[in-house]
């Protein structure tokens, strides 16, 4: 509970809930004939409309990247230290704009919403949606938001490979593409650990095929199972290991399997508390727009070939320990974009915190970002 | 099915039920009565006992190391490929010798097995097992067969834990301790990855706290999800993108939650598979044993103290791309030994399958556990 807003926060900020009527027809066949997003802005836009930044979230993220909703927040929104007055991604200057990706599950059409049609929750009737799907609702929100063009489209992760295919779909429509802790495709060992995710949630009793919210129940154990294997993922062996090391919670063996490392309460208390707020079907569509992605696949693998009509300037940033998606996954990228003779600058950060780096106040990560969203804002003339 | 054993199988072996009636005081606290030990040999001991090999199994090993129990079987015991006349651990020279351990699922006395008090399966109720019970069980079956000193212990991954423990408990009864493909104690990450498992053989409803057996049922839900984890751990990030890559099972996406992905219906397929061949109290027992191992524990973290005391010479293997037990988590142990001024070899293999390298037939690998082992038989006298 923040007692004061600090000078160099969004202050307090309020989501806006938009409808748009239009059909979209989506990457899988079906058509969704119209959505709901929510989203949050933060700054002002100038007024020949060159000033505004989108903020692309990963795979559990939301609208809510900055500032508090309220003065009793205990934390800010997920990428507070990049956003807001004087910071990285300057409020300032810059006018930013974050939204609830379509198929989530904090106010945005998703499974656990309300399908229109039949005023039952959509459940597993939700359609999958893909990263291309998501570029084609957020240029429908620049639209309605007066914005032709983005001075940037930011991203991490999930989020990075929505720059990504903002590059390839809109070339015109994004001055930058800045694309961090990323990959151009999951691997096959990405792959596997969604998998294990999704047959944990699956498997789970309460999740009843999907329709647990009409049985009046969530598939908790499932999602506390997926946040645990998704959370190793995030994190380095050695934060791991700087983190818990093997300590013991009562400091000796209890020999039985209560949680007695401090490595097993930690993930355990990060899957609980995960299970409580986020959709079981949300997640399960997230994972499956992380697989699906792999722009290349349409040009014959080749990544350059995908990347040969982008038009906008690329920032690459990578984590050295960052496993999920190593610096290898992002040097993929960078040397596509090379080979497709592109513009990109690309910054490889020593830091021990594994894929979760990018969430947090690293100096030479954050003052990497500010050097180039700065280039951003001169360019967006501001 | 073999048409006809090969020239170097050990051909068809009978498991030996063995029974040991002396009370075995345990790490934990609790005593057991007495208990049971399946095991195989291989080979003949020569008259002065001096060519005993010591095989300890991993994970979810077990005493069928080598040969064929039928002649219908599919395939031969687990490191057949190390195990034969004229193989690395050469039967024509050596008696060798391996169990199921305490604990186990296969034979000997576990969780699975019949409690003799009560007449019901032990289930939960049986005791945790340390990797110094193995080691005194070892002991005793060595005193059994009439075996003062083993020509050498040999184990891969949990089984190399059991090889550094026989050096460190029982210098005197072991001339060479080769271990393969292991780690001094487990890191935070790898505690992690046994939690996930744990919790989600734990969370299956068919689970019952342990009493499944009793309810007549059994948590295969969890134990997939178990093996599924295990199993990404055990394949390196290389070696799934050559086995797998994103290759699709039906050529394109389904956008749906069925096995799409070749690397989705392996996994699943391994997951079914162990569940329906591995007691899952067993499986809890085992992760538990790997977790505790820490010898340097008692010796104020130093592996090299804890090392001091022993006699044999030591072996130690790794696999480049193995991520569960790293090379630089063998050359932990190297270093510890050569700081305590012992006798020790070191070979690190290039080689892309990961941790399951230490089971397969890899040039490099075998023809230097050859070569060792070799030594080892000359040293033995035979």
């Amino acid at each position: 509970m923040p007692e004061f807003i600090p000078e160099d926060s969004v202050g307090i900020v309020t989501p806006q809930h938009l409808h748009f009527s239009e059909p979209l027809e989506l990457k899988c066949g079906k058509v969704l004939p119209g959505y709901n997003l929510m989203i949050e802005t933060y700054g002002q836009l100038n007024s020949d409309h060159s000033n505004a930044v989108l903020i692309c979230h990963a795979l559990t993220g939301d609208h809510h990247a900055a500032g508090y909703h309220r003065m009793e927040d205990r934390k800010p929104g997920w990428w507070d230290v990049a956003i807001g007055p004087g910071k990285a991604i300057d409020t300032n200057r810059l006018f930013v704009v974050c939204l609830n990706n379509l198929g989530g599950c904090k106010g945005s059409s998703g499974p656990s919403d309300t399908n229109p049609v039949n005023g039952l929750p959509w459940g597993p009737e939700f359609p999958l949606i893909t990263v291309d799907d998501w570029v084609e609702t957020q240029a429908r929100l620049a639209d309605r938001l007066g914005i032709q063009q983005w001075a940037a489209v930011v991203g991490g992760s999930l989020g990075g490979m929505q720059t990504l295919q903002w590059a390839i779909t809109y070339p015109d429509r994004l001055k930058h593409a800045v694309a961090i802790a990323t990959a151009p495709k999951l691997s096959a060992q990405n792959i596997a650990f969604n998998e294990v995710a999704r047959q944990a949630i699956m498997s789970d009793e309460a999740f009843h095929d999907g329709h647990y919210q009409a049985k009046g129940t969530i598939p908790k154990k499932g999602l506390m199972l997926a946040r645990m294997v998704g959370h190793i993922t995030y994190l380095s062996d050695d934060a791991m290991r700087q983190k818990f090391g093997r300590e013991l919670r009562a400091g000796n063996l209890n020999f039985d399997f209560s949680a007695e490392f401090q490595v097993e309460s930690y993930l355990r208390y990060q899957g609980e508390n995960f299970s409580s707020r986020f959709d079981a079907n949300s997640y399960l569509l997230m994972t499956k727009a992380l697989d699906y992605f792999d722009p290349a696949a349409a040009y014959n693998d080749s990544l350059a070939a995908a990347l040969s009509s982008t038009a906008a300037k690329f920032m690459v940033m990578s984590f050295t320990t960052d496993w999920r998606f190593s610096p290898e996954r992002s040097r993929e990228i960078v040397d596509a974009l090379l080979a497709a003779g592109k513009d990109v600058s690309y910054l490889e950060i020593d830091a021990p915190q594994g894929h979760d780096a990018f969430l947090m106040d690293i100096p030479r990560y954050t003052e990497g970002l500010k050097i180039y969203m700065d280039r951003v804002a001169r360019e967006a003339g501001c």
